[in-house]
């Protein structure tokens, strides 16, 4: 099974190398082809993602990927920085899906700056919109009547937009504990009103799931207060961005947390919730555990692979029991003495 | 001075009654004239912003604002709303500033979800533009070409509305440590590319002043893991919805909070920064030190009382030492009770 291995910048080349060692260990079913994507895309061949690297991921099975963004391209146009290569897979892919389970691994009760009673208690998956919303409405600079700079940018949803990540909110609720919270602006905005019409629809589907809605004011403060109280949130693309990453901090090292990106037949984009960190690239600095993580879902959720899937998640416990720990986690382990303690484990 | 009071829905009146006797011990320079808004002008009058109380508003010197909220509304238009009330006063009113301080009272140290340690150096403001954004930008229902329901919204900054807010944001930066981060999502919309120029050619008029920039998924995963770097925070009206109200949780309990909205001449509407809370409504179990130090703030921006707002808050932070204590503080004071512990300390 062909799997694109896409790097990027900063760190990913380092979890990325780590992650492939692990999933050679546990399955000889899987093949490789590296492309370059992101800043180094950009500086190799003069765009974040060459059609090349566009393919390879059409041609793929699953797609494994690093991170992207590279100080030295912020000043660029828009299109041809770093971050369109990820916002251009998801789209191109039809990548709606974002999957970001957070659960505090019980060795690092210590990690999350949450009182360990709060953050113990954190068991959710949080399920993104990542093809719509004002991420990928009209955009753009124009002047006002008065010749004033404006900026702008149109947020919508339209119903099967709406419909079609709802029903895998009910779905991987279904799975899990049977509890779905919606989480939208609808006291202000009509497009947050579509969504929560819709989801209201699409429960008559699912009669067995306990349905809530949240302004996401409020949501970002009980993510903080009480996150155990979730289960499963949906919740659109710009809310998602916001509430995804601060769960995953409230679950502790931003360096733990894997993701999924699932197109409508199980093909997926796998990468760590963490960013390219510029800062650390390069030094062996790096946590691999949330690619690895990544790589673990992408065996059950691409591959068919579950037993395999399994196999890592144990691992991975098992080297934090052990105490492994990166610099990340309070310990003193490089990128490859971490990926070497998941491998001793398995 | 006449102040108009908007006590609203819920435990709007619990808590404005509560300040207006705290009021009235630290000054007779006041003059109160009540008018009903939200739900409750709604049911009186058909409107939950009636022009008698815009124009009450429009005349007062200051306004002491409950809350608005009220479950029995929800399914009305969007106009009749009462959350209208609230987004029609800063509009008319021209009060674009929203200013937030969290700070933790350290007798309340065990009423963050955070651990003590990073919970205590919380102690910043948070700065949010209240007049435009995805907020007032056009919006509504429509079909798309296939004929899906659709809804949409409008976001968009003019570099006039972005200035005249940075500059409230390094003001203030300037009377506190000197910091001022400001919050977009510049690497995907344009209204936030917009806001990020003009904030850097308005630094230029603050030499003095350490700005920095953040993107709002890591600002909501950094108010979590090191509340303490921020001094202040200048953002949008949506991005300002959520960050302020995680860092209010974050600092505690939201009880506790309070919040002004100026326009540009210091008049100013003061409300405390949680909700109607329609679930513990005319119980007295309300928590009324948020809406007591919004009026101190009231006293200190719009009314060029200083002395009297410091004398408001000293006695709250006493009756805090004393033990005063109402339910969401894990105490059992009333509300009344809670106003009875202010007043003794004063
Ligand atoms: C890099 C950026 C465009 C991206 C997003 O906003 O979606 C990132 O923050 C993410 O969450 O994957
Ligand atoms: C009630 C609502 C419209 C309002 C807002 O979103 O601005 C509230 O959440 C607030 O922060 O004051």
């Amino acid at each position: 099974m062909l799997i694109a291995l896409l790097p990027g910048d900063g760190i990913g080349p380092e979890v990325i190398a780590e992650t492939v060692r692990v999933l050679d260990r546990v399955t000889d079913q899987l093949r490789f082809e590296t492309a370059p994507v992101g800043g180094a895309a950009y500086k190799a061949e003069g765009h974040p993602l060459p059609p090349a690297t566009l393919d390879l991921a059409k041609r793929a099975k699953a797609i494994l990927f690093g991170a992207v963004g590279d100080p030295d391209c912020d000043r660029l146009e828009r299109h041809l920085r770093p971050e369109q290569a990820i916002l251009g897979l998801r789209k191109e892919l039809g990548l709606f899906a974002n999957l970001r389970p957070a659960t505090l691994f019980k060795e690092l009760a210590d990690a999350s700056a949450l009182r360990p009673e709060v953050a113990g208690a954190i068991d959710m998956v949080i399920i993104r919109e990542l093809n719509g919303d004002v991420y990928f409405g009209e955009k753009g600079m124009r002047k006002t009547a008065s010749g004033r700079r404006e900026g702008y940018d149109i947020m919508s949803y339209d119903e099967d937009e709406v419909a079609r990540i709802a029903r895998v909110g009910f779905e991987t609720a279904r799975a899990r504990r049977g509890k779905l919270c919606s989480v939208d602006k609808a006291n202000v905005l009509e497009t947050s009103q579509l969504w929560r019409d819709v989801v209201i629809e699409v429960s008559a589907e699912f009669p067995d799931i306990e349905l809530s809605h949240m302004y996401v004011d409020n949501a970002a403060m009980q993510l903080v207060r009480n996150p155990g109280q979730f289960d499963v949130i949906v919740t659109g693309n710009l809310f998602g961005d916001i509430l995804s990453d601060q769960a995953s901090m409230c679950a502790g090292s931003i360096g733990m947390l894997p993701s999924a990106s699932l197109d409508a037949n199980q093909k997926g984009l796998y990468e760590p919730i963490h960013g390219s960190a510029p800062d650390i690239a390069g030094q062996g600095k790096a946590n691999p555990l949330a690619t690895i993580l990544s790589a673990a879902m992408m065996l059950r959720y691409s591959l068919g692979l579950a037993a395999e899937a399994d196999r890592i998640e144990a691992a991975v416990a098992t080297a934090l029991e052990n105490g492994a720990r990166t610099l990340d986690l309070g310990g003193k382990l490089t990128t490859t003495q971490m990926g070497d303690a998941v491998l001793a484990a398995l």
